[in-house]
């Protein structure tokens, strides 16, 4: 009997104890929730309406526990769409949110998600999960700002899509300003980051743990089982600043950048997977930085990026380097990595610019190799042989190199002690995943100092028995299906888009021609009839849109409207295919411009078959304004006051307004300012920015009022190809003014009577940092 | 019947696990001991046989395992001498040495005891204990070396007793370059850190913890209970170079120094005495760079020491400084800390430099205040009013003050926003430690971030439930015994020598001037009777001794030694008193020299009452070569061509050849070089050297043939005063040149034909790192 008694009791205590009484409050407005949260107790559970929630800047503030948090979430995950001048911030302890969709906004502060109040009241054991940010951007670029921010101990940022931003800032920052938020364990997992355009200059990373004012904090952040897809912003996707980060099990698939340990130590890379597509040289590896990191089971597919961008970037430092500029590498550990089908995959002594000491101070000079490093039982498959798998930008003295083999198809290479030649071969397991097969006694792991901390490979199975060299061990493996969308990201949620059929619309006058851009959705196309088109006010391209002549013979458009007014206005979004089309101005107008602000994202201009005269400006960027690609193609530019003016970004913070300007085959007569005028500045080799190819064009009679004197101007772009032009009759001193450091080259051009192309081979720029 | 048999069982399994057998091995000699160790098995314990072991280079190199160790140890402890060119390193687990003491040599390499072979054998769990190192120095100062160097990681160091060191380089020091030696956790316990004697320059720390080229790494070291007595070296006795390791419940008692966080960060320094005298300046605290440390529950005592050197010295730091130069102060918290009878006990913004702008390079300029930082929960008594409790050199309004109290005697003083008076009463529980009393309901406590780890008192006592301010709560204290040197270091060694009664040697001639000289120990008397002592050979001082006319009548000797040689040659620890005597030479030789060479140990010299005249050189010290204090006092000094030479430390590190010279009372007369030459090289605000009084003295016809034209030169010593004296033709421009920016002062002098004294505010000198 008083066992049955204390059966039944236990039960009943066990139930008390566990039952978790959930007290849900739904709200429709912003005061409703403000009074919600307010009141709110461990437990309880708010739920916001479905519908637009506008201009709404929500205080969550409040004290749930462990096993009650207050939770915070949409009526239906993914139908609360938080818009305008909105934001969201945590204060407290166990706070949840969840379900909300950011768009079509942006914050009125620094951060649209930050996790605390004031720096007197910061969350701790808060989390975001199954929420989207899309394209939520401040209206200029310059105006920085944060998506989520971190701060306080133990928050998390899970199973969200985020994707979009345009503007400066890092889209992640874990901040550790004060004793509040060191050691802060903060989780950011299953996260999928989607494209982030590039941005044109600095400040555009997609994670940034921390900045180098705390370098020295423990951090022991956490960013695990993301997917990183398309991160362009800049040249660091994620940028470990901080001590004791892990960086585990993600995907980086064809994002123009790198995982960087640009400050902080003994940060842990492991288990992740670099997805090239073996053409794009942006698409980076590893770069490393200071002491003590191990980037270990990582994957490495199709990546052809060099020097900062290589598959792994091992960098020189600065002697007894200032806080906030490049320690020497020390105690690293690079093993148990598999590289495929990598060019040049192991670069060291990245960075060194002591050819540049003429023009750096000495505090500068990264001259300082790595030292007692350790890079051990790695793979590289190589289905074309590679001469170099290592380059060496400076000795690579100080790194012991042990058991390492390659596969490099009978090519020879000069770094047999360092790398063993063997003849293994791969199995595809999946998409982009092929494992070495074979080799568990092709030579035995090295085990160093530090090693026994790397118990499990790639896919986790322990090293502990049958240990072989490479990410993983010799054992069967399935797909880790590292592009199932369906892990990553809010539940409710993809950024797969169904195929789009175009539609083309027919136009034969100018009132048609407006109105149907208007009515035109992305992608579709508008085809002008033969005859001219007398457009008196600006057009506004606010979308991917094609405009062409729908015959072999061009349409024309002649542009009446005011002074200083482009006939085509380039807004957020607005990216334009311009096709076979004669245009004229009166020569005060503008042929294409963006707006002058609130260019809160790209626009884009490819222009080829065209005839284009009697402009003020060919094409006219102001300020703050970015286009990823800009070409003219096939076209004849003639009789216009200035050519292509992308030159406002003069704050020398490494700003530019276009990353790739193509101009091919075309011919610029009677242009009388500078047919280019292009211009980045400020001086950190990690704001690698501006590519200009001009190819077989002509160029006659310009630059007659340029008073730079020069006809390409190019001053502080990093990549400029010249090549295979006719400069013939330009009132120009020089045709360019090349940065011979850099990426510039010219070849194969004809110069008559128009000055000359001179190399310069280190410009003075201003120092960013 | 079963029940019993598993008893019995388990107890035999217990015995059979748990039994340790002891294999004992005999050596006599350093073949024996190889070989003993070249075959030790876990348990062995290998005996050396009481006696001096000379010139042994001891490689302990086995695999003991936790339960049983590799013992090396003395057949009685304390009676296996090491003497001559000997040291002792490790190599391997598990070892552990006992009962050795090393005298009467010095190492052959850069260490005595080493915990590694080579970088790629080093010591992990290795202990010595119950060990001592005394005067185990090197021939030469600039010869540095380690006593004790740590690698590898979990070693220890207990029970030891270590003093004496003169030589460059930290007694102990903890080397962290390589994976094999972070987070290393050794320990430092219940040392007995003896007297080491001023160095005269930087390299002088008892203890060092890694260096700026590893400050980023964990180090997780622990220091503590160890007694440091009269660590002098220089101005850090602790240096703290790395992350993470803990100072704890150790006692500085007049050690003339501080505990630095010279780099690295999360430093704990908790329950620490720190004792003074009330009288001596160079006494220190707790000097903090860098971030994140925590200086909590710690005791000072009657310290008056005043920026570098003062009771909590909080630096400015350089703004985005190198990485071997000042980082900023941020995040600390000094917390339930008590401090009695010390002067302007929290001196903030200590090594502003703004003023030295102009001398500098901006990267040596420390601009950058402390951030983020509290000051919170201590307790200061003064038994005389302080009117300034706070030194701000720079602002310190980058730190919050909370729940300070002081009791001040009713004195006014300006910072009662930051520390709130009270009238509370000390009750003395020791020697030294006197604690408030009735302070429990007089303030709560502030808790701020970071606080909840500070959970005891000093004395270990929980703070759980009944917390108060100040280092210990409000409980019944007992007497710590912190100064009981049963608790420190070896158990068969005692640093306490038995009271010597001197004995006085009367001497008649110069025979026996020598044979006595020979004779007597230290601190006897040697009495000179009156009359002539003719003596033709340098008298070797080797140890305090005392040399005085035996009556009111000066004794006279009159030297005939060689050209160049010194009448008193002042040999390693000698130490000479001389008063009331006539000396003179033939005017080429020195009255008092050191040796050339192997200075091993400090000499000193006090002069009063005497007559010097017709030398060539009064004092000549040589290169590496040092004295505590040097003093002239009462005596007349005439026609010698060269006064009191100290300038041979031209390396521009920091070093000099003396701590204090005095000249008092003294008449110079027809000295044809400059009285003094007194120099210290180098700009580095931490190495604080040199001490000069010239007082109340006469210099006629000197100088004339000085070639810097400076009759006191003193160029780069840091303390110089000049006061009361005459100065009548001299032919020299200048009297002295003084350093404004220093503790350089004259007052009271008459100058008269004798050039001027001149103060320059900044003197541009070598930096020295």
């Amino acid at each position: 009997m008083y066992k049955k008694l204390v059966v039944v009791m236990s039960i009943l205590l066990f139930i008390s104890c566990n039952e978790v009484p959930t007290n849900t409050i739904n709200v429709e407005d912003i005061q409703q929730l403000n009074s919600a949260i307010e009141g709110a107790k461990p437990g309880d559970e708010i739920v916001l309406a479905n519908g637009i929630w506008k201009d709404v800047q929500i205080k969550f503030i409040g004290k749930g526990t462990k096993e009650q948090p207050i939770i915070l979430r949409a009526e239906t995950a993914g139908k609360v769409f938080i818009e305008g001048i909105s934001n969201l911030e945590f204060g407290g302890e166990y706070l949840e949110v969840s379900g909300l969709y950011f768009r079509n906004g942006h914050t009125p502060t620094k951060n649209v998600i930050a996790f605390r109040i004031s720096p007197d009241q910061v969350a701790n054991n808060c989390r975001v999960t199954n929420c989207v940010i899309l394209d939520f951007n401040q209206l200029q670029r310059d105006n920085d700002d944060l998506w989520v921010q971190f701060f306080g101990k133990h928050n998390q940022l899970d199973h969200c899509y985020i994707a979009g931003k345009t503007n400066g800032g890092p889209t992640v920052r874990v901040d550790l300003k004060g004793n509040q938020s060191i050691r802060n364990y903060h989780q950011i997992v299953n996260n999928h980051f989607g494209p982030r355009p590039r941005k044109g200059g600095a400040r555009g990373e997609t994670i940034q743990l921390g900045s180098s004012f705390t370098s020295m904090s423990p951090s022991n952040t956490v960013i695990a089982n993301n997917l990183f897809e398309e991160c362009n912003g800049e040249v660091e996707v994620i940028s470990s600043k901080t001590n004791f980060n892990e960086i585990k099990n993600n995907v980086f698939y064809m994002s123009e950048g790198s995982v960087v340990t640009r400050h902080g130590n003994y940060c842990v890379i492991d288990g992740n997977y670099f997805i090239g597509d073996g053409k794009n040289e942006n698409i980076g590896g590893i770069r490393i930085i200071n002491t003590g990191h191990s980037i270990v089971n990582n994957y490495f597919y199709n990546l052809i990026g060099e020097n900062f961008r290589s598959p792994l970037a091992v960098m020189n430092g600065i002697p007894k380097s200032p806080l906030n500029r490049y320690n020497q590498v020390t105690d690293i550990i690079v093993a148990y990595n598999t590289y495929v089908n990598c060019k040049s995959p192991w670069q060291f002594g990245v960075g060194t610019n002591i050819a540049q000491k003429d023009v750096l101070p000495l505090s500068e000079i990264r001259s300082a190799r790595p030292l007692r490093s350790v890079v051990a039982n790695n793979v590289i498959y190589n289905k074309v042989g590679d001469t170099e798998p290592i380059i060496e930008h400076d000795k690579a003295d100080g790194v012991l190199f042990k058991s390492n083999i390659i596969n490099n198809q009978g090519v020879a290479f000069k770094d047999e002690e360092r790398i063993t030649p063997s003849s293994f071969e791969l199995t595809q397991v999946a998409d982009y995943i092929f494992l070495p097969i074979g080799i568990s006694n092709e030579i035995e792991p090295y085990n160093g100092y530090g090693f026994e901390a790397i118990s499990e490979d790639l896919f986790g199975n322990s090293r502990a028995n049958s240990n072989s060299i490479g990410a993983t061990i010799q054992t069967e493996a399935k797909d880790p299906s590292i592009l199932d969308k369906k892990k990553y990201g809010a539940s409710w949620y993809s950024n797969e888009k169904p195929a789009y059929e175009a539609v083309t619309f027919e136009v034969t006058n100018a009132t048609d021609l407006t109105a149907k851009l208007t009515e035109a959705r992305a992608g579709d196309i508008i085809s002008l009839s033969e005859g001219q088109f007398v457009v008196s006010k600006s057009l506004v391209i606010n979308k991917s849109i094609t405009i062409q002549s729908s015959s072999n013979k061009k349409a024309e458009i002649v542009f009446e409207g005011a002074n200083n007014t482009p006939l085509f206005e380039l807004n957020p979004y607005g990216i334009l295919t311009f096709k076979n089309v004669v245009l004229s101005g009166n020569g005060t107008q503008q042929a294409f411009a963006s707006l002058k602000e609130n260019m809160s994202n790209h626009f884009g201009l490819f222009v080829s078959g065209c005839e284009i005269s009697n402009f003020n400006y060919v094409l006219k960027a102001y300020k703050q304004t970015f286009a990823e690609e800009i070409s003219f193609t096939n076209s004849a530019i003639s009789n216009c006051e200035n050519g292509i003016e992308l030159s406002e970004e003069t704050n020398d913070k490494g700003d530019y307004n276009v990353e790739y300007l193509t101009i091919d085959n075309c011919r610029f007569i009677n242009v009388k300012s500078n047919i280019v005028d292009y211009y980045r500045g400020g001086y950190d080799e990690s704001t690698i920015g501006g590519n200009l190819l001009v190819s077989n064009s002509t160029f006659e009679n310009c630059g007659a009022k340029e008073v730079t004197n020069i006809l390409l101007n190019t001053r502080g772009i990093v990549n400029v190809a010249i090549e295979n032009n006719v400069f013939k009759n330009n009132r120009v001193k020089l045709v360019a003014l090349l940065w011979g450091a850099k990426n510039n080259s010219h070849s194969n051009n004809k110069v008559q009577n128009s000055g000359k192309i001179l190399v310069e081979e280190n410009l003075k720029m201003k120092l960013m940092y």
